[in-house]
């Protein structure tokens, strides 16, 4: 099965790239970038493929199946809809757009076209999350009535003055590229509530004055202080869904010195805190005695487990839980969020 | 100067008749409790005082300057409404009031009458609240966008099926018990501000089944399967004031098995975390390095510094920071959480 | 209720008397011990009762209902058989005699007169074992296929060369002394189940050069270096029962410089390891994830509540799990280890 | 001196041919393996040596002195009987066989032939066991008069369904597989004493229902869930010899989530504690003082050792301690464990 990977960052050499040549049916026929010596490193690092710099040139070949979009946010949904129209099936990076008005487009045409957009929510295919998952459905936390989401990074903003940085581009900051994730296995793990009322503010602060922001690391390439820099560092927000209400708190940078990265799932008979990208704890009483306990089980690496899904969904054609049908709430969820910041009030969805 | 003790429970022998004892220049001069025992043991215990059932007898009394009222919450306004119109100077415990409306009618008779009420909230005289607040009010956290607060525990609801857990009682529970001391601090260090929106949820559900909460200890008293339990064990919010965003999350009891019992205070120069009722932690940065230290401290007994601030501004007439004044802003907070978790909706108070 | 205490030594005054005088309906009218200073320092001590040095004075008293016997070893069967006889309830250190023979003899006369005898076989009232119970009744550990008791300590001989070491009088040493409560901990959570085959050997080893063993402490008192040392310092054995294999190894010294004291009990669904009057870890696999935990609960006083019971089955008739009845299958268990240990061969007994 | 390697599975790849590769004497002339990749892979990883699927092959080529029989243990005596009969010496993985009638077989034809047969108990050219050796020959621990042998895992079941679990092809599991180097290492430091009763039980419990077995990784393969488990996951026992008794325990897989791999020497002097294929520790007395210490010294491979023993041997004629006539006394042992363990009774050996 022929792929081709449009846009040659670091998500695509971290995880899309080496995925599909573990998969022993698919072969990536291109790596397309803008940068053509993004295009051309690929080529030559993974030995395989031609480098183009215009997509179009990929969707036009009709020996390509499928399409991995890992391109900044901002063009996520023009690739992915003409992707979808030219008959290819799509894997597109989180977040699916900006905003949740592109996400509903996006999810418009592939109900039009009936191929495959799945959005990057990788988490669902952890083995982790997948196992807090099993937990829940076996009723073994009762009904879980809150959700607390934390985030928070003490100095972790992403190329500070680049795409990550520029609402334009991304659509937003800590919130969307990393609430994301955990909002997303909220959903999942809950059984993708509907979305009730959402308040939130956001903040952006410690990477306002680019020069006067102090880190000791920064991923996603060093500071460009021509940049711009206007989106969320951090955030906070209470929303309310059929299921749990949620209450979160994320930053890439503040000035509290703290990684507190977890989910806590509060259910009446039991609870589990899970450490994102990690294990989890469970938290209940047995016979009248407080009980904790770490499951140890194998990780596979999930971003192949989400590759090797994707090939396969596309010859059995079966639903994942990637598919953007699912992706939209947590686009809904977000977009509320900014919403509620900028009015200071709380928005009401049903 | 005569003073009398209305209430003679938990926090009356753990805080308020030892902090008299100490205090030179008070007297204890009744005991007072509608359990006649308990009136009488402390009598014998602190080998002072008269023992009396009826707080009226007190208030009769022209010798009394003042009292502390340290009953459960729903006399609390009764009581001190009366000593306010027998002339009497008043230390309340906190919280004020089952409710806000109770609370503005104690605030009303304090203006009337113009003598003292002072609300119980010892943290405005704990020596490492005063120290934040002293760093706050030099800029050095810059503007604070954002308090995060959490006092969440495992398992430690007080007395079950007693005072604490009945609403008509307490007025609540993990909220008005604890949060109150919490919402405090906060409101003390940034100024006082003006509520704006709140929105909250509640949640009844640890308790809800007396006989199958697991626990390894209980404060307050033995349980009492027979008796009530109509309060929060848990809750969450999300509050915009005049000055920062608060959110917060707290618990008597929650199976997530952390005791997390912190203030973050969030400025875009500087954050603290402060232990409560510990030490506290200050992150900044400094020629672009990150720093972070605490600071070391002598910390009085906060209740002894209570009584004696009380005692000397009867003689003064200075206005304290626990004043019914200052107070009812957290009552009308707490008020507009639960009215909101009842609503499912946030209230908007400007 | 009136009782008395027969033999005042160690376990008497560690253990029955605190937990006569803590239970509301017990009084204690005798101390009884043939040394006439223990008898009369109890009284003294605990400001009640007389001192007796003839236990036949104690049992002649109608008022007397209940006795403990606390005395060595070699004389439970008699004075308990005395009691029984006498018309007293009898409570009677472990182990019940030094051999089955006797206490065979001593459920013969419980049968035969109807009077309750139970024998101090504490763990029966200890909190952990008792949830172990709950957790092996309530089918989480599956079939409970093997159970490794390991009783071993470096240097832990008590009173070298006296009643402990001696076997005229304590009729073994660490087997009968620390084993006991072992193996009647394995038999009670496993159901009592019968005992089929029996090979063991006994070692008297450490002891032995009395002058030559060295310790750093030493429980039951001082050496007598003119005393008698020929009991067993270590065990080991392997058992067949109507329920699990049960392996063991006990030392109450040896050249090995552990303390492992704990109980595997290994079912095929999952494992308890009980640390031996402590707390305990489950070892189990939940949806294929590895799961290890420890519960936690309020460990009350065991022998607080072996006399509670005592005194309660008088009033009620209600037969408790310490009954002579239970006991003799460990002491048939122990007798044959000792068997099997002279003539090096297994005994079989089904 | 030109060697052939029959069987070219993990142990040849591991141990046999790294070895005869350094020793400056012998060179592989044949790898043979009925998987004719697995024979190819050896040729063309060590650049040596012709690959052949048949060891008829082998031993008919005079060239050869000798070989080392690295087969899975049904073959054990087949290949070896032949090989001594052609004329060539042995070195045979341990254990000897499957049962004790096979190992009488071939120490039989060692007999008749004259050729060598060793077998590999590799830990007899361990510096660690024969450190401890030369402690128990110099008087230092005394008497021996116990062992205690714990090779105990959790979840260490190699390549489920697979040889190593098929009894037909393995003839055991944990015992002859993990439990033969243990008893192999005391029946080596005690002066092989011979075996006078036995009793034993073996458990196939967690891995015969194959697919819930959970585990975090597999050693010797991946799972085949359509292959055979009949073979003991655990086992315990009780054997009485000339010199000390022998208690043991050992688990492959147990629902007990330690992993406690050591033998205690209990003598009456002093004690050593060695933890499998590490260091060990040694507990005695001095001057009345406890002293427990960890001798340090340089630990070579043991496999070199054993190899460069085999070929030396070869050349001089000298009696290896890993002669099969040492070894029959283990596989005594152990059959004897699996008979007992069948009629749940002890066997007598003397």
């Amino acid at each position: 099965m022929k792929v081709a990977v449009i846009g040659c960052g670091t998500i695509a050499n971290a995880a899309h790239i080496p995925s599909y040549l573990n998969n022993p049916e698919a072969e990536i026929k291109y790596f397309c970038d803008i940068i053509p010596e993004r295009a051309q490193a690929a080529v030559e690092k993974y030995d395989c493929g031609v480098a183009v710099t215009d997509y179009h040139e990929v969707l036009k070949d009709p020996e390509i199946v499928a399409v991995s979009v890992c391109t900044p946010n901002n063009v996520h949904p023009v690739i992915a809809i003409d992707a979808l129209r030219a008959g290819k099936h799509v894997l597109c990076e989180k977040p699916a757009a900006r905003t949740y008005a592109e996400a509903l487009e996006m999810q418009k045409v592939q109900h039009e076209t009936g191929k495959i957009l799945n959005i990057g929510v990788v988490n669902r295919f952890n083995d982790s999350v997948n196992l807090i998952k099993k937990y829940i459905d076996s009723g073994k936390l009762g009904n879980i009535h809150h959700v607390y989401v934390s985030f928070r990074a003490h100095r972790s903003i992403p190329g500070l003055g680049g795409a990550f940085t520029t609402k334009a581009i991304a659509g937003g900051g800590a919130l969307i590229d990393w609430g994301v994730h955990y909002l997303d296995i909220v959903m999942y793990c809950c059984g993708d509530p509907a979305v009730r009322t959402v308040t939130g503010e956001t903040f952006c602060k410690l990477g306002k004055n680019m020069e006067e922001y102090a880190y000791t690391d920064m991923w996603a390439g060093p500071p460009d202080y021509n940049g711009i820099y206007d989106v969320d560092d951090s955030v906070t927000g209470l929303i309310r869904t059929s299921g749990p209400v949620i209450t979160l708190n994320g930053a890439w940078a503040q000035n509290i010195g703290v990684a507190e990265q977890y989910i806590d799932f509060m259910g009446d008979k039991a609870g589990i805190r899970l450490q994102y990208g990690k294990d989890f704890t469970v938290y209940t009483a047995e016979h009248g005695a407080l009980v904790e306990y770490k499951p140890v089980f194998q990780m596979r690496d999930h971003f192949q487990n989400e590759i090797d899904a994707f090939i396969d969904c596309i010859k059995t054609g079966k639903k994942l839980p990637s598919h953007i049908d699912t992706v939209v709430i947590t686009a809904q969820m977000m977009q509320a969020i900014y919403d509620s910041a900028d009015q200071h009030r709380e928005i009401v969805l049903d």
